[in-house]
């Protein structure tokens, strides 16, 4: 029996644990945007270990200004996500980092009050498409 | 001299060639966002064969209804974008894929034509954040 692969047109790249990948959207407020990219230009690096623990690598963070919109890009290489999204939202100094840019901030969830508690903060976008590698 | 490194209070993930990362914006109308999923479900290989022999790698895109709002993200690892795109360009399926799905988009960049001339069609939004690894 032949296993001969399938011969393709392009190259293929090697296949990695490629995770969830996931996109949140929230508003900046204008004038508080270059506040933002100060605080994240030195991010504290509790905040950076919290994450990492907590399994979210490739961490990105875009602003688009026509809607004044922060795009956030990450991925999740963890086995529990809610249980590691606990353990982020325990981390003290992520707490307190959330109290600082929460205010920067406007969620487009109903009745979303901050990071810390209630129906979220951070809107989830759909992913419509995905190519690995 | 000591090279002790320093200990940090996470674990460091192993670096790796992350490359350019690129978030790009565009509208979708509406009516024609079902059809716009339906087509990405079942890319040609022929696209993304262009997509990978331009050294584009890791490419999503998600949806953001409040505004219909496409969200690309992707990462470039090759060492001449400008060229690379060109490539892209001269692709004849992914010449055919553009009319096909500039059709279904509006673009924000004032005086854009569509993705094969111009101005640009997709918006590029600008990093305020990125943490590797």
């Amino acid at each position: 029996m032949s296993t001969k692969s399938t011969e393709l047109p392009f190259p293929v790249l090697p296949k990695t644990d490629q995770g969830k990948r996931i996109c949140q959207i929230i508003r900046v407020k204008p004038e508080r945007l270059d506040e933002y990219k100060k605080v994240h230009a030195d991010v504290w690096p509790e905040v950076l270990g919290a994450l990492r623990t907590a399994h979210v690598v490739d961490y990105s963070i875009h602003f688009f200004e026509p809607h004044n919109l922060l795009i956030a890009h990450m991925r999740y290489i963890g086995k529990d996500f809610d249980e590691d999204m606990k353990g982020i939202a325990q981390n003290e100094a992520t707490q307190r980092w959330w109290k600082l840019t929460d205010g920067m901030q406007e969620s487009f969830v109903p009745g979303a009050v901050g990071s810390a508690s209630g129906p979220g903060w951070w809107s989830e976008a759909e992913e419509v498409f995905r190519m690995e590698g």
